[in-house]
């Protein structure tokens, strides 16, 4: 069975935007500076070019993503993605209302699903079979970790401090502190991508 | 002149310390997860045992830096250090307050200033002269950054998720986003060492 994972493009202080959903300019711009391409399943909108070492790690999320969860915030702020996920794999919107009026995925399979996201990572990981279920980012992180479903987080540190804004991990109540161990640090153009994953006496 | 920088172990989600000042052992545990001892100036209360390069890590800052700059808060937490802060180094204490009673430094220098983080800066700056200030943690930092005085940041990133407390970089204010350039990494025992040095187009 894969693994559950996150990952976002965060500010030195913590956040994935900046006040008033501002910032992304600084926090994705290791996207485009460097020189290797590394396509996404939408590649007019996006293709990354970094460095080798950025552009290895994004195409081994790339072969190891099988599905995805997402929030219904992020869902709106994208609207769908135009139903394109960049991803290109399955993608389980976590909401409580009905997909908006007209709704068409036109190369993506959208599923809404209104009971939690403990029963979108089941479904995910169904569909992802041995590959990996990618949740987030938003709220929709903070649930799986207070579940105890989070596998691996996956932090693209940016050197910016932000001051404000929405922070990456937030909302996690009792269930912190959680313990992880660190796994990999890659070293990027602008960037910086620390993995770690889950610490074993953490599990649940 | 040397250089003005803050440091702090910090959480993965951006604190340093949890809530009700809890998480300590957490963020301070790869001070000791090593076999390499760097004694600090108050070698029976703190030597670091860590990897090598952690060790030369330190070194590195002990060697370099001529004095400190720290709020009345952390001041207060720490009751003074009991007269001796750890880094051996002439302390200034931001504080509208006058010394606790009976108050009194054993082997360290402390100076109390009443008018403000940029003087207190400017002050232990004179003292350090070609060596280095320190500032914080605490909200100093925030002041030192508002003023644009802070040319580094030293970011010790412990795996564990504290979900709430103190936060690293906080009340920034209108002087937010502030770029920053990646300086260094060092990988040790339970921490990720990350150098930022501030970012050239944004000096002020």
């Amino acid at each position: 069975m894969g693994k559950v994972f996150t990952q976002a493009s965060v500010s030195l202080d913590g956040y994935i935007s900046g006040p008033g959903q501002t910032g992304f300019d600084r926090l994705f711009a290791w996207c485009t500076a460097g020189t290797v391409a590394t396509p996404t399943a939408d590649p007019d909108r996006l293709t990354y070019r970094t460095s080798e070492a950025t552009a290895r790690y994004l195409r081994e999320l790339q072969e190891r993503i099988g599905a995805c969860v997402v929030g219904r915030n992020l869902f709106d702020l994208t609207a769908g993605w135009n139903g394109r996920h960049p991803s290109g794999v399955p993608v389980f919107v976590v909401t409580h209302r009905p997909p908006p009026a007209g709704w068409e995925a036109t190369t993506t399979s959208f599923t809404f699903v209104s009971d939690g996201v403990e029963n979108a990572i089941a479904r995910a990981r169904e569909v992802a079979g041995h590959r990996d279920v990618g949740v987030g980012p938003g709220g929709t992180v903070a649930d799986a970790l207070n579940a105890g479903l989070l596998d691996e987080l996956r932090m693209d540190i940016v050197p910016v401090v932000l001051g404000a804004g929405t922070p990456m991990l937030t909302g996690l109540g009792d269930t912190a502190p959680i313990g992880f161990d660190p796994a990999e640090i890659i070293e990027g153009i602008g960037v910086t991508h620390l993995i770690y994953r889950r610490a074993t006496q953490n599990l649940r």
